[in-house]
C-alpha cells in the first residue's frame, strides 16, 4: 500500500510527543491552577478533611485506570505477535488523549477568568474522553502506526467534547454511564476512520491476525478485569447515594446476565457447541455498554437483567453474521469488533433508556426525579427540596425527555461517523509511518523485541514475513 | 469410561443456560424489587447520600470480585493446557452460582410480603455462596464438563443456604469470615462429589495434568491476587469499626506467617531444598482460610500469627503425605488439593475459634462482647448501651458458645460430605457431556482454541491424545 | 566463583525462616498488643464506627499491596527463565521485611510502657520499609540466593529505620512520598551491596539474562499495575484533605508526563526509532519516584508535570549511557537499573523539593503551611488554629527548611551506600548458597520447575547450562 514510505518512528514520534508535552507544559504554566479541593491557600481553617472531593472519586478512579490500562490492554493483546503493541500503544494513547482532553475540557468546562481549575475530577472526565479514543482505535488495531493513533486522538477529542456538550448540556439528554456520548460515539468514529483506511490487501486476512494459546488466555484475563471494574465506570458520575447504588447494582446484574447469555449463545452457534473465546472476551461485557444510558433510572432489577441478555445476544450475532458482512460487502474492517461490543449494545442501551423514560411513572422516582433528569421535576427557586411534593413535575414531560434522548443518539452517530471518516482521510497522509500490509499486526515493526537465542514459536511464525525487517539485538 | 456418550455441549449447555436465565428473569420481574438503599421513591428528602450502604460494601466487594475472577481463575490455570477452561469455567460458574444464590437467599432471607428486596448487600452474600461452589469445583477440575459443574451448583447452593442458616442463625455459631460455613462446607462437599466421580483410569495421572513454565507462573500471580485481597474477604461482613479493623489486621498477620512458613516448610520437605510451586501457590493462603472463624475475636496479634504458621504447615503436610494417601487408598481424587487448603486449615480455624472462646476473658471485649457474639452479653431491653457495665454477661456462657461452635463444625462437615456424595451420583447421569479419561484436562474439548499456524508446544503435547477430537479452524 | 559450595537451600532456608517466625511469634506474644483503633475493650461505647482509622488507610493499603506483589513481581519477571524466582522471591522478601520492620519500628516508634501497639497503620509503615529492601534487591536480582536476600533485609531494615528517623524526625525534612528516605536510600544501599558482590564472570552478560516475548509482555503489565496504583503509594501518608488530594493529582500528572516523555525519548535514542521495552517498563514510572518529595507541596500542576518530564528523561539517559559506563568502568552491576529508576529521579525529586521550598511563597499554603512543613508556621500553644493569620511564620525560614532537606538527602545517600557495601561483604560469606556464575538467572536452581514432557523453548535454552542441575520429577 505505502511500501515506499518509511515506517521508522524516529524523529516523527519524538517530535510530535515532545512538541505536545512542551505545549501542555506551557499551557499548564500559563493557565492552569488548583481547584477549590486542591488549593491549600483557600481552604477554610475548619474544613472537614474527610469531606474533600477526592474521597468520593479516588476509589472509582483507580478502578477505572486499572480497567483501561490492564483490562483493556490485555483484552486487545489477543493476537499472537501483537501483545506488546496492544498494551504499550493503549498506554501511550490513554495518556496522550487524557492530557489533550484535560486541556480541551479545561478551557471549555473548567475555565474561570482565564484560569483552568484542576482537581482529580478533571482527570476523571478527561479519562472518559480518552476512553473514546481507545475504543475507536480498536477498529484499526494493528493496521496503523502510533503516530496515526495520536493524530486520531488530536482530531477525536475536540469532536467528543463538542458532541458531549451538545448531547448532555444542550439537549440535556441523560446518559450517566456514557452509553450514547462515549460508546456509540467512539464506535462510529472508529468505523468512520476504518472505512477511510480500508485495505483491500487485508481482506482475506493476515497470518499474524490469529491468537496464540497464551495471548488468548491473557486476553480473557483482560476481560475479567474489565468485567470486575465496569460498575465503577458506570457509577462514578452518578449522584451520590441511592442513584450511585442503583448504578452499581444494575451494572452488576446486566453484566452477569451478559456473561451467562454469552456462554449459552456461543455454544449454540459454534460447531460441536465449542465455546468461542472471542465471544466470551467481548459479549460478556455487552450489558455494561448498554446499561450506561439507564444506570441510575428506576428500571427495576429485571429491566437491568433483560438488557444484559439482549445486549450480549446482539453482540454475538454481530460477531457471527454482521462482521463478515461488513468486511466483504461494506469494505469495512473492524479489527476488534467494536461495532458488536460498543455499537449494537450502545444503541440498545440508548433505546432502552427511551423506553424506560416513557414507561416508568414519575412516582417511582419520588424525590429523585429532578436528580436523575435535571430538566424534569424542576423546582421554583423559592421552594426548598424539603417541601416538594413527590411527583410535582415541572419542566419537561417524559415524552419531551424521550425526544431529546433520540436527538442525542442521532447526533452521536452522525457526528462521529462523519468526523471519523474525515479523520481517516487525514490519517492517510504519506508521512505517518503507516505499516505496509505484510507487516501489519507485528510487534517487531515499532518495538525492539528482544528475542530468545533460540527461535520461539512467535519467531518462527514471523520468519517468512519479516526477514527484511528484523532488528535483532 | 463414558466414551460412547457425546461430549458436545451444543443444545445441552445453551438449553440449560437459556432456561436458567429465562427463569431468573421471570422471578426478578415478578418478585424482586429495590431495597431501602436503592429505592429512589422511598428515600427521605434529607437523607445523607454519603451514608448509603453502598459505600460501606463496594470497595470490599470489588476486591472480592477481583479475587474470585482473576485470582482464583489464574490459580486454577496451573495445568499446561487447561488455563482457558480454568478461567472461563470459573467465570461461568461464579455468575451462575451467584444468580442462583440471589434467588434462593432472596426468598429465604430478604423476602417481605412476597417481594424480595435487592441491593448490593444481597449480591455480596450471594457471592459468598458462589465461592463455596468455586472451591468445591477444585476437587473435580478437568474431569467434568461445564454442564456437570452447573448441575453441581444447582444442588450445592440450596444446601449451603440451609446449612449456613442452621449454623449461623439456629446455632448462632460465630464465623465472620466463613471458615466453617464456607471453606469447610465447600471442601467436604467437593470431596463427597469427587468420591462419587472417582475415575480409576486417572489413578496413575494424565500427561496433561502437569504445569508448563508459563502456567505455573500465572498460577503464582493468581495466588498474589488472592493473598492481597484476602483481608477484604474476611473483613467485609464484620461489624464496622474496631471489629472490622481487627479482622483486617488478623488476616494480614496470619497470611504473612503462612507465607514465610510455606517457604520454610516447602524447602525442608523437597529434594535439594528446592521450593515447590504447588506449595507456595496454596499454603501461603492457608492462614486466610483459618482466620475466618476468629477474625473479629480478641485473639491477640500473636494468636493470629500462630494460626497462620500452623495452618500452612498442615496444608503442606497435607499435600506431601495426605493427598497421595487419599488418591491411592481412599479412591479420592482431589485435583487442586482443596482438602489441604480449605479442609485442614478450616478445621484448624474452627478449633482455634473454640479455644479462643474458652480462653479469652469477657473483659477483653469490653463493650463489644455482644457485637462479636450476638448470643452473649445480651442486654435487657430497657438498658441502653451507655449504661452497660463491661462484662455484664447475659445469655450464653463461653462454654455454651463453644459447644454451639462444635455443633456448627460438625453439621458443616456432615451435611456437606453426604450432600456432595449424592450430588456426585447425580453428576454421573449419562447425558451431561462428561469427558472421557483420555481428553480430561484439555481446553480443546469444550473450547474453540485458535491455534498458531505452527505447532506450539501445547499442541505437540496434545497431538498423541487428541487427534480424533481436533477442531482446527 | 563459589562453585565448591552447595547451592542447596535445604536446612539453611528452613532454619533461618523457622527461627525468624519463632522469634517474631515470641516477641508478639510478649510485647505486642492492640492499638486504640483495634482494641475492643478500650472502645468508647459511643464511638463512631465509620471514623475508625482503618477506613482512611485500607483502600490505599490494598492498592500498595497489589503494586508490590503483582506489579513489582511482574516487572521483575522480565528475564525469560527467571519469572518464577522474581515473583516468588519478591513475595518472600516482602513478607520477611515487613515482619522484621514491624518488630524494629514497633519498639522504636510504637512502644509505650514496654508494649508495642499494633494496628493497620503499623503494617503500612512497615511495608514502606519493606519496599526499600525490594528495590535494593533489584540491583542484585538473579545473582543471589534467597538466603542472601533475607540476610540483606536483616541488615537493611534497621538501618532504614534509623536513617528515616534521622531525616524525618531529627532533621524534620519533608518527604511525604518517600523519595529521599525510601527510593534514594534503597537505590544506594542496593548499589553498595552490588559493588561488594561484583562478579567479573558476568561482565560480558549471561545467556539467560535476556527477556522472552512473553516475559517482556508480562513485565510491561507489571508496569501498568505500578503506574495505576502509584498515586496511592505517594498519597497514603499525606494529611487527609486537600494535601492528600494534591498528592494524588501531582502524582498522576507527573506519571503521565513521564509516560509520554518515555515514548518520545526511547524512540529518539533507538535504532530506526523502535521503542525499547526496558525504557517503557521503567522510565514511565520515573516521575512517581521524584514526586514523593514534593507531592503535598504547592508546586502547581505545571511543576508536577515538569518533574515527570525531567525524571523520565534522566531515567532513559541513565539506561542508555550510565548503566554501560557503570558496568564497564565502576565494576558495578545494576541488574534492574535501579539507579536509573530510583537513584536519578530520587535525587531530581529531592532537589525539586528544595527548589520548591525556596521559590513558593508561604502565602500559597495559607492555613496549611504548618501541616505540610511541621517546623514552619509553628503556633504558640495558646493560639488556636482558627485565629491564626495566614502566613504567620513561626519557626524555620524557607532557607532553613531547604538546608535541612539537603542534609536529609546527603545522609540518605551516604548512610545507604556505606551500609550497603558492608552488607554486601556479609553476603559473601561462603555458606549462603550463592549461585555460581553459570547458573545465575535461572529458576531451576532454587525452584522445582515442573517441566512439560516435550522440551519447551525455555528448557532448550537451559539445556546447555543446567544439565547437572536438573531436577526432573
Amino acid at each position: 500500500m505505502s511500501k515506499v514510505f518509511s515506517t521508522s518512528l524516529r524523529c516523527r514520534l519524538p517530535a510530535l510527543l515532545f512538541l505536545f508535552q512542551g505545549a501542555v507544559l506551557v499551557i499548564f504554566a500559563l493557565f492552569v491552577t488548583y481547584d477549590e479541593h486542591t488549593d491549600a491557600a483557600s481552604q477554610p481553617a475548619d474544613a472537614d478533611p474527610s469531606a474533600n472531593q477526592v474521597y468520593a472519586i479516588f476509589p472509582f478512579f483507580q478502578d477505572i485506570q486499572l480497567m483501561l490500562l490492564v483490562g483493556l490492554g490485555l483484552l486487545l493483546a489477543f493476537m499472537k505477535g501483537y501483545g506488546v503493541s496492544a498494551v504499550a500503544c493503549n498506554f501511550l494513547l490513554a495518556n496522550f488523549s487524557t492530557q489533550w482532553a484535560l486541556v480541551v475540557q479545561g478551557f471549555v468546562h473548567y475555565g474561570q477568568h482565564g484560569r483552568v481549575h484542576l482537581g482529580l475530577y478533571n482527570i476523571l472526565t478527561a479519562e472518559f474522553a480518552a476512553v473514546t479514543v481507545l475504543i475507536s482505535a480498536g477498529a484499526i488495531l494493528g493496521r496503523t502506526s502510533p503516530i496515526q493513533l495520536l493524530l486520531m486522538s488530536l482530531c477525536e477529542i475536540p469532536l467528543y467534547v463538542a458532541c458531549e456538550w451538545l448531547i448532555v448540556s444542550y439537549f440535556q439528554a441523560v446518559d450517566v454511564g456514557g452509553t450514547i456520548t462515549l460508546h456509540v460515539f467512539a464506535c462510529y468514529f472508529g468505523l468512520g476512520t476504518s472505512i477511510a483506511l480500508y485495505r483491500p490487501g487485508l481482506q482475506l486476512g493476515h497470518p499474524m491476525e490469529t491468537p496464540s494459546y497464551i495471548s488468548d488466555l491473557l486476553s480473557l484475563v483482560g476481560t475479567m478485569f474489565l468485567w470486575v471494574f465496569w460498575p465503577s465506570f458506570v457509577a462514578v458520575l452518578a449522584h451520590q447515594g441511592d442513584a450511585q447504588h442503583r448504578a452499581v447494582l444494575h451494572t452488576w446484574l446486566t453484566l452477569s446476565a451478559s456473561a451467562l447469555t454469552s456462554f449459552a449463545t456461543s455454544s449454540l452457534l459454534e460447531k460441536k457447541g465449542k465455546l468461542n473465546l472471542c465471544h466470551l472476551q467481548n459479549a460478556t461485557l455487552a450489558g455494561g455498554v448498554a446499561i450506561g444510558a439507564v444506570a441510575d433510572m428506576v428500571i427495576s432489577p429485571a429491566g437491568a437483567f433483560a438488557l444484559g441478555i439482549v445486549s450480549s445476544l446482539a453482540c454475538i450475532l454481530g460477531f457471527k453474521y454482521m462482521s463478515p458482512f461488513f468486511a466483504t460487502r461494506v469494505r469495512l474492517q473492524d479489527q476488534c469488533g467494536i461495532h458488536n461490543l460498543h455499537g449494537l449494545p450502545g444503541i440498545i442501551g440508548a433505546v432502552g433508556g427511551i423506553v424506560a423514560i416513557l414507561l416508568v411513572p414519575d412516582e417511582a422516582y419520588g424525590p429523585r426525579l429532578h436528580q436523575v433528569f435535571p430538566q424534569r421535576g424542576l423546582l421554583p427557586l423559592n421552594v426548598t427540596l424539603e417541601t416538594t411534593l413527590v411527583g410535582q413535575n415541572v419542566g419537561r414531560s417524559a415524552t419531551q425527555q424521550a425526544l431529546h434522548q433520540v436527538a442525542g443518539l442521532g447526533v452521536s452517530i452522525l457526528v462521529s461517523l462523519v468526523g471519523g471518516y474525515f479523520t481517516g482521510l487525514v490519517l492517510k497522509l504519506p508521512f505517518l509511518a503507516q505499516p505496509p500490509d505484510q507487516v501489519c499486526f507485528d510487534d517487531a515493526l515499532y518495538f525492539k523485541i528482544q528475542e530468545s537465542t533460540e527461535n520461539s514459536s512467535v519467531e518462527q511464525a514471523r520468519g517468512d514475513l519479516l526477514v527484511p525487517l528484523k532488528d535483532k539485538a
